[in-house]
């Protein structure tokens, strides 16, 4: 598995404080993108919070990743308030850092409610994750947030090979979003585009399964539209790689900021299954993980 | 009953896939307009996705319809997923096609989950919809889609004498929405208007009754601006049309999404009452749907 | 207590029927704003709808207050609806005008719904708000709509002394919002702003209590950027006037809108908590009242 990988995911960026995952994208940007066969225009700061916005070539779509990660808040005595939706266990380790230093310590489930096990109190406010643990076998990846490092990852890999495009890395996913309008205001005003795809993990269900595939994703909450799931479709056939179609009643994604917006942008989640969704042990096949990077850079020359 | 609206409910266009309505629309549109009294501009292709926009003279206010239905999504094992908020009834036919071919089924229901009873498996992702009955007798219609295709009719029969306003058909309603927000971006930068009708089907309730004249909402889940309804309140009044005040705690329309908008528009719903929402017998006074279309073109003209 | 406190505590401006208040701020406004440091350029009209905007030199920021208020909506058979989220208790007083004249009644409980007792109909769709009463002694306020009367008399106290920045007074925020978007766009087309405060009023709970200072809450439903509330809490840290950090997993405000704005402005919420909220009967502390008010200035100097 690449360094670039294990990097990523030891990064902690829970949602409202992304910005360690935006500083190491611009280093790693900087140092990598001369070996890539366009030079994009990067655009970050202040005017972009904590995003980053890279533009190929002459656009006509783009690739959403986001960056943030769920986790909790702490409250007061003791008390945990769950960022985006992590599962909520009974001894799971969780990392911080406050004013008096760094923090780790375990969930403790009182009653349905959660607390921390900490020595001390905690200042109020402070963002906590799950402690990492990633293990690699010759099949599978299993860490702490693949969902979204994945996506990440699978956007810097398309990196290396796109032409034209915008990828887009966006904050505050996990917890409601907010980041993809503005994002898709200045994409709009600079190089317009038509569709978005976008790269995040999915769930492992009885139709999804390890190994099949990448997903692409027919519907989650909300539904792309049909004329262009099967322009998609006809594409993912014609390459060759191995994909499996997923049907999803509930859930949610960068996508939903998408269909919402003020321009008519098609859009479409494609993106490697994972089982243990949200907890410290999300699992995702290796080889899924590869034909989502095969997929997009397919995808993207095409669409 | 005109042709039109048994055309109108013979179209399938669930969410996500409203391109044969669209079609029909723009066809009807080139036939008729040479006899409509202006001629309007109209605005349609993929800038739009599926919607479409007519510009009659010089608009300050705008008429919106929805052309997308509620409907199922096929998922895994013969699953079933709602699209909007269909009934869902043991035995009701749903009708739809795949790659294999056209398809008749019914609903099964188990344990509180929908199944279909199609002898073949269904391709993942298939949208269903409700298969269509019509009953016309002199007092009411009564089939599957009147809301809204009698939304759609309406304007189709404005269009015939409108002198000044947008007509605009979009897509997704029953499933969230998402394209009033560009249909409205698209209006502001052409010819921005102040206010909104919304052309749909409400509810029969302890207060709203058949036979007692076209619906205006007071308030669903959202509440128009008093100001605005005192004037259309006024001018119902006025008009000697027959009219009934409805006044909901729930439930949405398209004025949702222009209540959100980044514009200052006022908005207000104003519809034929139906019985059966959502199910294939859906049932409306055929006088309250004329009452409709006479409110809808006495407004247009004075607002 | 001042008289404007009091005056502003006893119109009535139900969400969807503020323009009682806004009339009042324009009249206030026209007459003493000779006496504020800088004079404001002042926006309101109907392309504001009910809303008012206030722009004092160049702005970087702005600060909002919602100058609507709860309440209910009558539908039939003496039924009422809330708006936006009042607690439904037995015997609370009601008042508001119809057609026919002046309304005083009960709130009826029965079987969890709500009904009036006023002896005879009142007209579909109007609005009811809480009967006020007003009580102040040495240490507390108590009255209807402390929520947000408060944060519109915070924001006119600013408005003495602010040389740079937007004060914008909303619509609709306790009935899901809706106006927010259209001033942004404004605001941004006229004169961009980085950063919004939320003035408006919170919770008293386990964790923040009377008389502790002004609060200045780190999340609700929604999570402010990190770097933002960093400097928020220097500043304040700095200016010696008392506050306490408020963390919540639920509840919302303009910030939320401000949030999913297609602009990158970031925004907090700071405002003096009150007990009893959403009823007749809000309470506030007087000292945490001029906390809020001072913070308020010291900020809007150095952000």
């Amino acid at each position: 598995m690449s360094k670039l990988l294990i990097d990523l995911l030891k990064i902690n960026s829970v949602s409202g404080n992304e910005s360690p995952m935006t500083d190491f994208l611009i280093e790693y940007i900087w140092k990598r993108k001369d070996h890539w066969k366009v030079q994009p225009e990067v655009y970050f700061g202040e005017d972009f919070h904590d995003c980053l916005l890279l533009k190929f070539g002459k656009p006509t779509g783009a690739v959403f990743s986001h960056i943030d990660t769920i986790g909790f808040s702490t409250r007061y005595e003791n008390q945990l308030i769950p960022i985006g939706g992590p599962e909520i266990e009974q001894g799971t380790r969780l990392i911080g850092h406050d004013s008096l230093g760094p923090i780790s310590c375990k969930i403790i489930l009182n009653d349905d409610f959660a607390f921390h096990d900490f020595p001390r109190a905690i200042d109020r406010g402070t963002l906590l994750s799950f402690e990492q643990s990633i293990t690699i076998d010759d099949e599978f990846i299993q860490a702490a947030y693949l969902d979204n490092r994945l996506g990440i990852y699978n956007c810097l890999k398309l990196c290396e090979e796109l032409e034209n495009g915008w990828v887009a890395f966006s904050t505050y996913e996990e917890h409601g979003g907010g980041s993809v309008p503005y994002l898709l205001r200045f994409i709009n005003e600079n190089a317009p585009i038509k569709f978005a795809l976008i790269s995040d993990i999915t769930w492992v269900t009885e139709g999804v399964q390890h190994h099949n595939g990448v997903a692409i994703s027919l519907r989650d909450k909300f539904i792309p539209r049909k004329k262009f799931l099967e322009k998609i479709l006809s594409l993912a056939e014609e390459s060759g790689i191995p994909y499996q179609l997923e049907v999803e009643g509930s859930g949610g994604s960068d996508g939903r900021e998408i269909q919402f917006s003020p321009y008519p942008i098609d859009w479409c989640f494609i993106g490697a299954p994972e089982d243990n969704v949200h907890t410290p042990q999300e699992k995702v096949s290796l080889k899924d993980l590869q034909n989502m990077v095969d997929l997009y850079k397919y995808l993207m020359k095409r669409l």
